[in-house]
């Protein structure tokens, strides 16, 4: 399985991929696209064309988006809404079914409590994926995505492989 | 020149295409774009499909959406940020520019005062495209973005035929 896992934001989208086999994660890429342009529609074909290379590229079997929203500013919740209705739509055009997790949730999987800061979630990250180099904490937060949804999705096919084997 | 408006809605997104030659307006289609799915990233990728095949049917040369957002509830101004993104990206992929325009915008240029109702706007639409047929008040509203964008590059060609004459 390879988990696609993406921080969506519109000025910085951070990416991660990792692979999953049996319990063992490990690092396959990440990065961080910065949407280009003047004219929103612009800086939107931009995040659109480079998150489809990237899923091109190295083809993830599995995708997952952070559920986050700003609930003070109105016009900087809709910009962030724009981004994240580029980075669901591109893994759905891949025939992806895309998980959506809170931030608490994220790093509740990888830190173990739902409060921890982004450098304990880098530093978790690194932990659980040996030699990975952060292309910076939107990269670190994607990565910590896909391996929320690999244990998510593991834990679901636990639960499958038990019940199967109770019937 | 060929105008396409956009009411970006989660659930109905409104779209309406309208000819312009000279200061004359006509009614080309319009309709309602209902996403379908459970998921999300389904969702949006069903109103990225239908609003890519209007494109590719009707070919605008110009593109605007309505520049709204939900004040009070960050989870809905989300989601009707990630459909703004889908009506924005797709006239972006095919080359246009995608203008802005707040629903006051709007109503001033079709209705002429900023604070009219949906049904006043409805009526305005088709006094100004004799004939037309509305898919619905989404739709009625697609139709007035794109008069209110045609007023709003005739009167920028007009002002550059003005200054052209001047120079």
């Amino acid at each position: 399985m390879r988990v696609l896992g993406i921080d969506p934001g519109l000025r910085n989208l951070g990416w991660g991929v990792i692979d999953v086999t049996g319990s063992r994660l490990s690092h396959v890429a990440n990065g961080i696209i910065r949407s280009e342009g003047e004219a929103m529609g612009a800086r939107l074909l931009s995040l659109f064309d480079a998150l489809t290379r990237i899923v091109a590229a190295y083809a993830p079997t599995a995708a997952a988006v952070e559920q986050t929203f700003v609930n003070k500013d109105g016009a900087g919740t809709l910009k962030l809404g724009q981004a994240r209705g580029i980075a669901m739509l591109v893994p759905a055009q891949a025939g992806l079914t895309v998980g959506e997790y809170a931030p608490n949730a994220v790093k509740k999987a990888v830190v173990g409590v739902g409060h921890a800061d982004k450098a304990q979630v880098a530093h978790m990250v690194r932990f659980q994926l040996p030699g990975v180099e952060l292309a910076g904490p939107d990269a670190a937060d994607a990565l910590a995505i896909a391996i929320c949804h690999a244990h998510h999705l593991q834990g679901a096919g636990r639960m499958a492989a038990a019940l199967k084997g109770a019937a």
